[in-house]
């Protein structure tokens, strides 16, 4: 199972242990939940992150759940009924996560139609590895799109983490450098650091030196100039939501790489699964962002604050991109440009 | 004195007391200096940063220290000898600040001219209050010309710290900020936090929150998203070296704020004094950049390190912004436009 380095089930799969990614890089430290109390604190405790990720975890969640609950109870109707319950738990851990909904859901809709506890085990164990197999399929499809708009020995910049522990394997914005990597293929990426949070400090310049990929890490801040330098003859990032119009939703700072990539032009590349295209929503005015705690600008990660404690912050998690900046969204359906009101709509 | 909150000399003037920037805005924290050697090591340390208020300090330290050798020597040839040598050992401390070796000629000059012991002492003591004043009244004349051009209730966009701490009183760029808090002109000021040293987070902030403006902080890749709501109506940044065709270095990121505003039609103004303007380098493509400790990326302010320790980082610490994107260069001789070419030769 390659799901973030390492997902595993214990021993007769009454647990389940990933590696913890709030403890990297500094240290590879694996953490396995067997109650529910110990998988809903591994996701709100950024344990385990990135939309698809969290999904797969939920799912297998589930099935782990499913099995300590047949060790005590052979009553099929009591086992689904505890499960429902169990699942509204597993979505309360984090409400935002799209995929953490959709997967326990999917798993709940499995075991409702089992009518023995045998049968509700062997569909449950398939269906966590269906999502987890589907997720790595989408996601190399997704790279190897990518890839191709790529040639040996580009600069290609990226914004935040998007790659295999966000996901299952390879990654969305980050696939193709993973797939790269696998293959050979020269590239030299720049990674933004990505204030507030550091993700791209801590993960993507993590998981991409493992790979064997050459990483230059540099602040959100360096963008400009590593453009300027004519460093960079591409940029790749993930998305959390793309309206019909092809206005994107990602992490902050994605909008102003996108206006600097159209200042030097430079192609700016949207990439991520076709479940994160909303056509019922008509464009970024209609996304709401999400505004996080100040103290994550001033005083997270630091041995003493780092700014007035009484000064006010504005601490957005998202922004939007908007279409016009964008040169095409890559799915694992394939590449969209350009009016993107109908190369969208034509995915579906 | 207004100099840095509270530059004194101590009994005699035998002794320089500056606010250790180094130590906010955590703490409040005032350095004494007697000896050359502490002198130095506050400019080394930071205690005092910015261009200008390391001139000034410098100067204030010759003539601290003409006291002090008056003290056992009586001999004007003597005390000329070692204060060049003293002098030198000051501008050593900081060999890429241009304000430093400039104060100090300057006082080493005056001290040149002078036949007496009492004659070099007055005369330093009264030029060390000169350089202060005049930078006190340039950055006045930079603060008018700068409000000038806004109205009451915009939104202002800054980068980095050109306040009263790096100067000797209002600032350069932020300059403008401090005037209008005087006068009870409002706006509004989102500071860009300033990676990896945070000077607009540690300095910036807190002189603005001081002063009475309406401050809020932001993290650097958050400028295209305030921006994209409507609420900047001017970006306001120093500059530490102006080409002859108007090119700007400044602090990293500075280009990139320049991007946006462009993009987002909102002007973007350079404030600094003429001796910042350098005609003999004809474009941005001559002014080489400082490229700066990779762990100050890495681990500086964190409790541990925030990304692999073997990652490569690209740290430079400042950046061009090409004259295009300027809209204006203000000085204390008035506000210079493009074309910047005729506009900056004009004012020598």
């Amino acid at each position: 199972m390659e799901a973030f380095e390492a997902l595993s089930l214990g021993a007769d799969h009454r647990s389940i242990t990933i590696l913890d990614q709030s403890q990297l890089p500094n240290r590879m430290v694996y953490h396995t939940a067997t109650t529910l109390e110990e998988m809903t604190e591994a996701i709100r405790s950024l344990r385990v992150r990135g939309a698809p990720a969290i999904g797969i975890y939920a799912g297998y969640c589930v099935y782990v759940l499913a099995q300590q609950l047949s060790q005590t109870c052979q009553d099929i109707m009591s086992i689904q009924k505890q499960l429902i319950h169990m699942g509204e738990v597993l979505i309360a851990a984090r409400p935002t996560a799209v995929n953490l909904p959709w997967a326990v859901k999917r798993m709940l809709q499995k075991a409702s139609v089992c009518t023995s506890v045998p049968q509700l085990l062997s569909c449950l164990g398939e269906e966590c590895v269906t999502i987890h197999q589907e997720d790595m399929e989408m996601c190399l499809k997704i790279s190897e799109y990518g890839l191709s708009l790529l040639k040996e020995g580009d600069g290609v910049l990226t914004h935040c983490n998007a790659g295999p522990l966000a996901t299952s394997r390879y990654g969305t914005g980050q696939g193709p450098f993973h797939l790269a990597a696998e293959r050979g293929f020269p590239l030299h990426v720049y990674a933004d650091e990505t204030r507030p949070l550091l993700q791209g400090a801590r993960l993507t310049a993590w998981e991409l030196k493992r790979a064997g990929v050459d990483v230059t890490l540099i602040c959100d801040n360096m963008a400009s100039m590593v453009m300027r330098e004519g460093r960079i003859q591409a940029c790749f990032v993930g998305c959390d939501r793309v309206a019909a119009n092809g206005d994107v939703a990602n992490k902050i700072g994605t909008s102003g790489v996108a206006i600097l990539a159209k200042h030097y032009g430079i192609p700016f590349y949207v990439l991520g699964p076709t479940s994160t295209i909303d056509l019922s929503c008509p464009d970024g005015e209609h996304i709401p962002i999400e505004l996080r705690d100040p103290e994550e600008i001033r005083s997270l990660w630091y041995q003493e604050p780092m700014a007035p404690q009484d000064v006010p912050c504005l601490n957005p998690a998202f922004d939007v991109t908007d279409h016009s900046l964008i040169t095409a969204i890559i799915t694992e359906k394939g590449i969209c440009r350009p009016p993107f009101t109908q190369s969208l709509a034509s995915l579906f």
